[in-house]
Protein backbone atom coordinates (compact mmCIF):
# COMPACT_ATOMS: atom_id res chain seq x y z
CA UNK A 1 0.00 0.00 0.00
CA UNK A 2 1.81 3.34 -0.95
CA UNK A 3 1.19 6.34 1.40
CA UNK A 4 1.73 9.90 -0.13
CA UNK A 5 0.74 13.30 1.19
CA UNK A 6 -0.34 16.18 -0.26
CA UNK A 7 -0.50 19.40 2.72
CA UNK A 8 -2.61 18.01 5.06
CA UNK A 9 -4.60 15.18 2.93
CA UNK A 10 -3.19 11.62 3.56
CA UNK A 11 -3.50 9.42 0.07
CA UNK A 12 -3.37 5.58 0.45
CA UNK A 13 -4.14 2.87 -2.20
CA UNK A 14 -5.81 0.19 -1.49
CA UNK A 15 -4.79 -2.76 -3.83
CA UNK A 16 -7.64 -4.88 -5.10
CA UNK A 17 -8.54 -7.87 -3.09
CA UNK A 18 -6.73 -6.10 0.35
CA UNK A 19 -8.22 -3.96 2.80
CA UNK A 20 -6.63 -1.58 4.76
CA UNK A 21 -7.87 0.08 8.44
CA UNK A 22 -7.11 3.54 8.91
CA UNK A 23 -8.19 6.51 11.90
CA UNK A 24 -10.19 9.19 11.61
CA UNK A 25 -10.41 11.84 13.95
CA UNK A 26 -14.24 13.95 14.86
CA UNK A 27 -14.28 16.29 11.76
CA UNK A 28 -11.79 14.27 9.84
CA UNK A 29 -13.12 13.87 5.85
CA UNK A 30 -12.13 10.39 4.81
CA UNK A 31 -12.62 10.05 0.69
CA UNK A 32 -12.51 6.97 -1.23
CA UNK A 33 -12.48 6.66 -5.07
CA UNK A 34 -12.89 4.48 -7.23
CA UNK A 35 -9.58 4.17 -9.45
CA UNK A 36 -10.51 2.57 -12.33
CA UNK A 37 -14.36 2.74 -11.80
CA UNK A 38 -16.22 -0.90 -11.33
CA UNK A 39 -14.19 -1.74 -8.46
CA UNK A 40 -16.97 -2.24 -4.97
CA UNK A 41 -15.17 -1.49 -1.47
CA UNK A 42 -16.55 -2.78 1.29
CA UNK A 43 -16.32 0.29 3.99
CA UNK A 44 -16.59 -0.10 7.67
CA UNK A 45 -16.93 2.39 10.42
CA UNK A 46 -15.97 1.68 14.50
CA UNK A 47 -15.90 4.21 16.96
CA UNK A 48 -12.34 3.81 18.10
CA UNK A 49 -13.22 4.33 21.70
CA UNK A 50 -15.59 0.90 22.10
CA UNK A 51 -15.50 -2.16 19.02
CA UNK A 52 -19.28 -2.68 20.20
CA UNK A 53 -20.19 0.57 18.40
CA UNK A 54 -20.26 0.68 14.80
CA UNK A 55 -21.45 2.04 11.48
CA UNK A 56 -25.18 0.02 11.17
CA UNK A 57 -26.98 -0.06 7.44
CA UNK A 58 -29.86 -1.41 9.11
CA UNK A 59 -30.28 1.36 11.86
CA UNK A 60 -29.23 3.96 9.11
CA UNK A 61 -32.38 2.98 6.64
CA UNK A 62 -34.93 3.53 9.73
CA UNK A 63 -32.94 7.04 10.30
CA UNK A 64 -33.18 7.78 6.65
CA UNK A 65 -36.28 6.42 5.89
CA UNK A 66 -34.37 4.75 2.82
CA UNK A 67 -31.93 1.72 1.93
CA UNK A 68 -29.77 3.90 -0.09
CA UNK A 69 -28.09 7.01 1.46
CA UNK A 70 -27.83 10.47 -0.54
CA UNK A 71 -25.63 13.79 -0.13
CA UNK A 72 -26.48 14.84 3.36
CA UNK A 73 -27.44 11.76 4.96
CA UNK A 74 -25.89 11.09 8.54
CA UNK A 75 -24.54 6.94 8.52
CA UNK A 76 -25.67 6.16 12.51
CA UNK A 77 -24.15 3.22 14.77
CA UNK A 78 -26.13 0.18 16.53
CA UNK A 79 -27.09 2.74 18.98
CA UNK A 80 -28.50 5.03 16.31
CA UNK A 81 -25.90 7.79 16.90
CA UNK A 82 -24.75 9.58 13.96
CA UNK A 83 -20.91 8.33 13.17
CA UNK A 84 -20.63 9.69 9.78
CA UNK A 85 -22.13 12.24 7.22
CA UNK A 86 -22.05 11.84 3.08
CA UNK A 87 -20.56 15.25 2.14
CA UNK A 88 -20.57 14.50 -1.87
CA UNK A 89 -21.11 11.72 -3.58
CA UNK A 90 -20.26 11.14 -7.86
CA UNK A 91 -22.72 8.05 -8.02
CA UNK A 92 -25.34 8.13 -5.87
CA UNK A 93 -26.34 4.44 -5.68
CA UNK A 94 -24.12 2.04 -3.53
CA UNK A 95 -25.12 -0.93 -1.51
CA UNK A 96 -26.29 -1.23 2.28
CA UNK A 97 -27.88 -5.06 1.80
CA UNK A 98 -25.32 -7.38 1.38
CA UNK A 99 -22.78 -8.83 3.59
CA UNK A 100 -18.97 -8.80 3.54
CA UNK A 101 -17.78 -11.63 0.80
CA UNK A 102 -16.62 -14.27 3.25
CA UNK A 103 -14.55 -18.11 2.81
CA UNK A 104 -18.07 -19.24 3.06
CA UNK A 105 -19.22 -17.71 0.22
CA UNK A 106 -17.02 -18.42 -2.37
CA UNK A 107 -16.98 -22.29 -1.42
CA UNK A 108 -20.42 -22.93 -0.96
CA UNK A 109 -21.63 -21.22 -4.00
CA UNK A 110 -18.83 -21.27 -6.42
CA UNK A 111 -16.63 -24.10 -5.82
CA UNK A 112 -13.54 -22.29 -5.04
CA UNK A 113 -11.15 -22.25 -2.10
CA UNK A 114 -8.86 -20.16 -1.01
CA UNK A 115 -10.61 -17.13 -2.33
CA UNK A 116 -9.59 -13.66 -1.08
CA UNK A 117 -12.15 -12.50 0.99
CA UNK A 118 -13.98 -9.06 2.10
CA UNK A 119 -14.90 -10.58 5.80
CA UNK A 120 -11.10 -11.97 6.19
CA UNK A 121 -9.61 -8.91 4.86
CA UNK A 122 -11.35 -6.98 7.95
CA UNK A 123 -10.09 -9.21 10.53
CA UNK A 124 -6.65 -9.34 9.03
CA UNK A 125 -6.53 -5.54 9.70
CA UNK A 126 -8.91 -5.22 12.87
CA UNK A 127 -6.92 -8.12 14.75
CA UNK A 128 -3.86 -6.04 15.52
CA UNK A 129 -6.13 -3.47 16.98
CA UNK A 130 -7.50 -5.78 19.10
CA UNK A 131 -10.81 -6.52 17.38
CA UNK A 132 -10.76 -10.32 18.22
CA UNK A 133 -13.49 -12.86 17.84
CA UNK A 134 -16.37 -10.10 17.39
CA UNK A 135 -18.60 -10.51 14.51
CA UNK A 136 -17.70 -8.79 11.35
CA UNK A 137 -20.69 -6.33 10.70
CA UNK A 138 -22.41 -5.58 7.81
CA UNK A 139 -20.56 -3.39 5.13
CA UNK A 140 -21.48 -0.19 3.20
CA UNK A 141 -20.47 -0.86 0.25
CA UNK A 142 -19.33 1.63 -2.02
CA UNK A 143 -19.55 1.58 -5.58
CA UNK A 144 -21.71 -1.65 -5.63
CA UNK A 145 -24.92 -1.69 -8.16
CA UNK A 146 -27.97 -3.41 -6.29
CA UNK A 147 -31.86 -3.17 -6.61
CA UNK A 148 -34.66 -4.53 -4.20
CA UNK A 149 -37.73 -5.06 -6.34
CA UNK A 150 -41.26 -4.25 -5.30
CA UNK A 151 -41.61 -8.02 -4.64
CA UNK A 152 -38.47 -8.52 -2.65
CA UNK A 153 -36.07 -9.42 -5.74
CA UNK A 154 -32.49 -8.65 -4.87
CA UNK A 155 -30.60 -7.77 -7.78
CA UNK A 156 -26.62 -7.41 -7.81
CA UNK A 157 -26.02 -5.86 -11.35
CA UNK A 158 -22.78 -4.53 -13.00
CA UNK A 159 -21.37 -1.48 -11.15
CA UNK A 160 -22.10 1.90 -12.23
CA UNK A 161 -19.32 3.96 -10.75
CA UNK A 162 -16.89 5.16 -13.88
CA UNK A 163 -12.94 5.97 -13.21
CA UNK A 164 -12.22 8.46 -10.75
CA UNK A 165 -15.87 8.62 -9.28
CA UNK A 166 -15.34 9.38 -5.33
CA UNK A 167 -17.56 9.55 -2.27
CA UNK A 168 -16.90 11.99 0.60
CA UNK A 169 -17.73 11.63 3.95
CA UNK A 170 -17.01 13.79 7.41
CA UNK A 171 -16.46 11.94 10.68
CA UNK A 172 -19.07 12.38 13.45
CA UNK A 173 -16.57 10.84 16.29
CA UNK A 174 -13.28 9.09 16.68
CA UNK A 175 -13.47 6.26 14.26
CA UNK A 176 -11.13 2.68 12.52
CA UNK A 177 -12.21 2.87 9.28
CA UNK A 178 -12.13 -0.07 7.23
CA UNK A 179 -12.04 -0.34 3.66
CA UNK A 180 -11.63 -3.54 1.18
CA UNK A 181 -11.37 -3.21 -2.58
CA UNK A 182 -13.69 -6.49 -3.11
CA UNK A 183 -12.56 -9.41 -4.33
CA UNK A 184 -15.26 -10.67 -5.71
CA UNK A 185 -14.54 -11.83 -9.45
CA UNK A 186 -17.27 -14.11 -9.95
CA UNK A 187 -20.82 -12.29 -10.11
CA UNK A 188 -21.66 -9.12 -11.87
CA UNK A 189 -20.21 -7.11 -8.28
CA UNK A 190 -16.17 -7.72 -9.73
CA UNK A 191 -17.81 -5.39 -12.64
CA UNK A 192 -14.96 -4.77 -14.63
CA UNK A 193 -12.09 -6.62 -12.95
CA UNK A 194 -10.65 -6.35 -9.25
CA UNK A 195 -8.85 -3.03 -9.31
CA UNK A 196 -7.73 -0.61 -6.90
CA UNK A 197 -8.90 1.74 -4.55
CA UNK A 198 -7.73 5.58 -3.45
CA UNK A 199 -8.57 6.03 0.33
CA UNK A 200 -7.92 9.93 1.37
CA UNK A 201 -8.14 11.63 4.69
CA UNK A 202 -8.04 15.17 5.57
CA UNK A 203 -8.57 17.91 7.83
CA UNK A 204 -10.34 20.15 5.27
CA UNK A 205 -13.34 19.65 3.30
CA UNK A 206 -11.61 21.91 0.71
CA UNK A 207 -8.30 20.68 0.11
CA UNK A 208 -9.94 17.35 0.14
CA UNK A 209 -11.70 18.51 -3.28
CA UNK A 210 -8.63 20.03 -4.72
CA UNK A 211 -6.98 17.06 -4.55
CA UNK A 212 -9.54 14.64 -5.74
CA UNK A 213 -9.84 17.08 -8.66
CA UNK A 214 -6.29 15.90 -9.66
CA UNK B 1 -46.54 -16.43 30.12
CA UNK B 2 -49.10 -19.50 30.08
CA UNK B 3 -47.45 -22.87 28.88
CA UNK B 4 -50.11 -25.86 27.60
CA UNK B 5 -49.21 -29.14 25.97
CA UNK B 6 -51.11 -30.62 23.19
CA UNK B 7 -49.97 -33.96 22.94
CA UNK B 8 -46.60 -33.63 21.89
CA UNK B 9 -47.23 -29.76 20.75
CA UNK B 10 -46.00 -27.23 23.15
CA UNK B 11 -48.01 -24.31 23.46
CA UNK B 12 -47.28 -20.86 24.90
CA UNK B 13 -48.46 -17.45 24.83
CA UNK B 14 -45.91 -14.51 24.78
CA UNK B 15 -47.73 -11.47 26.08
CA UNK B 16 -47.68 -8.46 24.15
CA UNK B 17 -45.07 -6.63 24.65
CA UNK B 18 -42.62 -9.18 26.34
CA UNK B 19 -40.46 -11.58 25.04
CA UNK B 20 -39.18 -15.61 25.58
CA UNK B 21 -36.68 -17.65 24.74
CA UNK B 22 -37.32 -21.70 23.85
CA UNK B 23 -34.69 -24.39 22.79
CA UNK B 24 -35.59 -26.26 19.59
CA UNK B 25 -34.17 -29.67 18.45
CA UNK B 26 -32.83 -30.43 14.67
CA UNK B 27 -36.02 -31.12 12.98
CA UNK B 28 -38.50 -29.58 15.66
CA UNK B 29 -40.76 -27.60 14.06
CA UNK B 30 -41.84 -23.55 15.36
CA UNK B 31 -44.84 -21.84 14.77
CA UNK B 32 -45.49 -18.02 15.44
CA UNK B 33 -49.43 -17.13 15.58
CA UNK B 34 -50.09 -14.03 15.60
CA UNK B 35 -53.84 -14.29 17.92
CA UNK B 36 -55.91 -10.83 17.28
CA UNK B 37 -54.08 -9.99 13.91
CA UNK B 38 -51.32 -6.74 13.52
CA UNK B 39 -48.77 -8.04 16.01
CA UNK B 40 -45.43 -7.97 15.05
CA UNK B 41 -43.02 -10.49 16.54
CA UNK B 42 -39.48 -10.03 16.25
CA UNK B 43 -37.84 -13.54 15.56
CA UNK B 44 -34.39 -14.84 16.20
CA UNK B 45 -32.67 -17.73 16.06
CA UNK B 46 -29.38 -18.86 17.61
CA UNK B 47 -27.21 -21.91 17.17
CA UNK B 48 -27.56 -23.28 20.78
CA UNK B 49 -23.83 -24.76 20.72
CA UNK B 50 -22.49 -21.18 19.96
CA UNK B 51 -24.12 -17.79 20.17
CA UNK B 52 -21.41 -16.61 17.42
CA UNK B 53 -23.36 -18.17 15.36
CA UNK B 54 -27.15 -17.18 14.25
CA UNK B 55 -29.97 -16.49 11.45
CA UNK B 56 -28.60 -13.20 9.32
CA UNK B 57 -30.80 -12.01 7.26
CA UNK B 58 -28.34 -10.15 4.91
CA UNK B 59 -26.85 -13.40 4.28
CA UNK B 60 -30.27 -15.11 3.79
CA UNK B 61 -30.71 -12.52 1.13
CA UNK B 62 -28.15 -13.31 -0.77
CA UNK B 63 -29.13 -17.11 -0.56
CA UNK B 64 -32.33 -16.65 -1.52
CA UNK B 65 -31.96 -13.88 -3.31
CA UNK B 66 -34.73 -11.79 -2.05
CA UNK B 67 -34.79 -9.34 0.96
CA UNK B 68 -38.98 -11.03 1.21
CA UNK B 69 -38.49 -15.27 2.53
CA UNK B 70 -41.09 -17.23 0.99
CA UNK B 71 -42.32 -20.75 2.26
CA UNK B 72 -39.91 -24.01 1.13
CA UNK B 73 -36.78 -21.02 1.61
CA UNK B 74 -33.77 -22.06 4.11
CA UNK B 75 -32.84 -19.09 6.07
CA UNK B 76 -29.42 -18.98 6.67
CA UNK B 77 -26.79 -17.80 9.11
CA UNK B 78 -24.19 -15.35 9.63
CA UNK B 79 -21.45 -18.57 8.29
CA UNK B 80 -24.47 -19.12 5.36
CA UNK B 81 -25.42 -22.43 7.15
CA UNK B 82 -29.29 -23.57 6.55
CA UNK B 83 -30.68 -22.59 10.54
CA UNK B 84 -34.54 -22.53 9.33
CA UNK B 85 -36.79 -23.36 6.73
CA UNK B 86 -40.25 -22.62 6.14
CA UNK B 87 -43.02 -24.85 6.12
CA UNK B 88 -46.24 -22.88 6.07
CA UNK B 89 -46.96 -18.94 6.01
CA UNK B 90 -50.40 -17.39 5.67
CA UNK B 91 -49.26 -14.08 5.39
CA UNK B 92 -46.16 -14.39 2.95
CA UNK B 93 -44.88 -10.83 3.89
CA UNK B 94 -42.78 -10.24 6.43
CA UNK B 95 -39.72 -7.70 7.53
CA UNK B 96 -36.22 -8.42 7.41
CA UNK B 97 -34.86 -4.71 7.32
CA UNK B 98 -35.32 -3.07 10.47
CA UNK B 99 -33.46 -3.60 13.54
CA UNK B 100 -35.07 -4.08 16.96
CA UNK B 101 -36.80 -1.85 18.38
CA UNK B 102 -34.36 -0.49 21.11
CA UNK B 103 -34.15 2.12 24.22
CA UNK B 104 -32.84 4.87 21.59
CA UNK B 105 -35.18 4.44 19.15
CA UNK B 106 -38.24 5.45 21.42
CA UNK B 107 -35.97 8.14 23.48
CA UNK B 108 -34.67 9.83 19.85
CA UNK B 109 -37.42 9.15 17.54
CA UNK B 110 -40.42 9.81 19.82
CA UNK B 111 -38.82 11.70 23.23
CA UNK B 112 -40.23 8.52 25.63
CA UNK B 113 -38.04 7.46 28.18
CA UNK B 114 -38.20 3.76 29.59
CA UNK B 115 -40.62 2.41 26.91
CA UNK B 116 -40.16 -1.62 26.79
CA UNK B 117 -38.54 -3.01 23.87
CA UNK B 118 -37.59 -6.06 21.82
CA UNK B 119 -33.81 -4.98 22.05
CA UNK B 120 -33.85 -5.39 25.78
CA UNK B 121 -36.22 -8.26 25.87
CA UNK B 122 -34.31 -10.27 23.71
CA UNK B 123 -31.01 -9.36 26.48
CA UNK B 124 -33.46 -10.32 29.22
CA UNK B 125 -34.41 -13.75 28.16
CA UNK B 126 -30.69 -14.53 26.67
CA UNK B 127 -28.35 -13.45 29.65
CA UNK B 128 -29.84 -16.58 31.87
CA UNK B 129 -28.42 -18.75 28.68
CA UNK B 130 -24.88 -16.70 28.96
CA UNK B 131 -25.55 -14.03 25.81
CA UNK B 132 -23.71 -11.54 28.39
CA UNK B 133 -22.67 -8.07 25.82
CA UNK B 134 -22.72 -9.77 22.82
CA UNK B 135 -24.96 -7.39 20.17
CA UNK B 136 -28.17 -7.92 19.83
CA UNK B 137 -28.27 -9.56 15.61
CA UNK B 138 -30.23 -8.19 13.08
CA UNK B 139 -34.07 -9.93 13.54
CA UNK B 140 -36.66 -11.52 11.29
CA UNK B 141 -39.57 -9.76 12.05
CA UNK B 142 -42.79 -11.48 11.68
CA UNK B 143 -45.80 -9.78 10.83
CA UNK B 144 -44.16 -6.41 10.08
CA UNK B 145 -45.37 -5.06 6.68
CA UNK B 146 -42.59 -3.01 5.26
CA UNK B 147 -41.33 -2.32 1.59
CA UNK B 148 -38.85 -0.80 -0.57
CA UNK B 149 -39.17 1.47 -3.49
CA UNK B 150 -37.43 1.51 -6.12
CA UNK B 151 -35.34 4.65 -5.35
CA UNK B 152 -34.70 2.49 -2.45
CA UNK B 153 -36.89 4.52 -0.15
CA UNK B 154 -38.00 2.23 2.67
CA UNK B 155 -41.92 2.53 4.36
CA UNK B 156 -43.03 0.90 7.70
CA UNK B 157 -47.10 0.38 6.56
CA UNK B 158 -49.99 -0.90 8.97
CA UNK B 159 -49.52 -4.85 9.20
CA UNK B 160 -51.33 -7.35 6.63
CA UNK B 161 -51.97 -10.18 9.32
CA UNK B 162 -55.37 -11.35 10.19
CA UNK B 163 -56.31 -12.94 14.02
CA UNK B 164 -55.10 -16.51 13.53
CA UNK B 165 -52.48 -15.83 10.95
CA UNK B 166 -49.31 -18.19 11.41
CA UNK B 167 -45.37 -19.21 10.22
CA UNK B 168 -44.30 -22.55 10.95
CA UNK B 169 -40.76 -23.44 9.81
CA UNK B 170 -38.28 -26.58 10.92
CA UNK B 171 -35.38 -25.90 12.68
CA UNK B 172 -32.26 -27.55 10.40
CA UNK B 173 -29.86 -27.17 13.67
CA UNK B 174 -30.40 -27.11 17.73
CA UNK B 175 -31.50 -23.53 18.09
CA UNK B 176 -32.62 -21.03 20.65
CA UNK B 177 -35.10 -19.24 19.28
CA UNK B 178 -36.45 -16.01 21.04
CA UNK B 179 -39.47 -14.10 20.23
CA UNK B 180 -40.82 -10.81 21.38
CA UNK B 181 -44.02 -9.10 20.72
CA UNK B 182 -42.67 -5.73 19.76
CA UNK B 183 -43.95 -3.15 21.86
CA UNK B 184 -43.89 -0.28 19.65
CA UNK B 185 -47.16 1.89 19.76
CA UNK B 186 -45.91 4.77 18.31
CA UNK B 187 -46.03 4.52 14.49
CA UNK B 188 -47.65 1.68 11.94
CA UNK B 189 -45.60 -1.48 13.10
CA UNK B 190 -47.86 -1.42 16.21
CA UNK B 191 -51.14 -1.27 14.08
CA UNK B 192 -54.17 -2.09 16.30
CA UNK B 193 -52.38 -2.18 19.48
CA UNK B 194 -50.09 -4.30 21.36
CA UNK B 195 -50.73 -8.23 21.71
CA UNK B 196 -50.28 -11.52 22.94
CA UNK B 197 -48.74 -13.82 20.51
CA UNK B 198 -48.69 -17.61 20.56
CA UNK B 199 -45.49 -20.20 20.08
CA UNK B 200 -46.18 -23.39 19.18
CA UNK B 201 -42.95 -26.14 19.27
CA UNK B 202 -43.64 -29.85 18.22
CA UNK B 203 -41.89 -32.91 16.70
CA UNK B 204 -44.80 -33.21 14.12
CA UNK B 205 -45.57 -31.38 10.92
CA UNK B 206 -49.37 -32.87 11.06
CA UNK B 207 -50.11 -32.09 14.62
CA UNK B 208 -48.44 -28.64 14.56
CA UNK B 209 -51.21 -27.98 11.53
CA UNK B 210 -53.92 -29.79 13.76
CA UNK B 211 -53.29 -27.15 16.54
CA UNK B 212 -52.79 -24.62 14.54
CA UNK B 213 -56.19 -25.32 13.10
CA UNK B 214 -58.08 -25.19 16.92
Amino acid sequence: MSDRNHEDTTRLTIPGGYGCAIDLTRGQYIGVRDIEGGQCGDFWAIDAEDFDHFLSPSHTWVHIGRVQPQVGDDLVTNRREPILKIVSDDVGWHDMLVPACDRQRYERYYGVTGHGNCHDNFLEVMRPRGWEAKHVPQPFNLFMNTLVEPDGTLLIRNPISKAGDNIVMIAKMHLVVVVSACPMDLNPVGGLGITDLELLVGNSEEKMFEVLKV
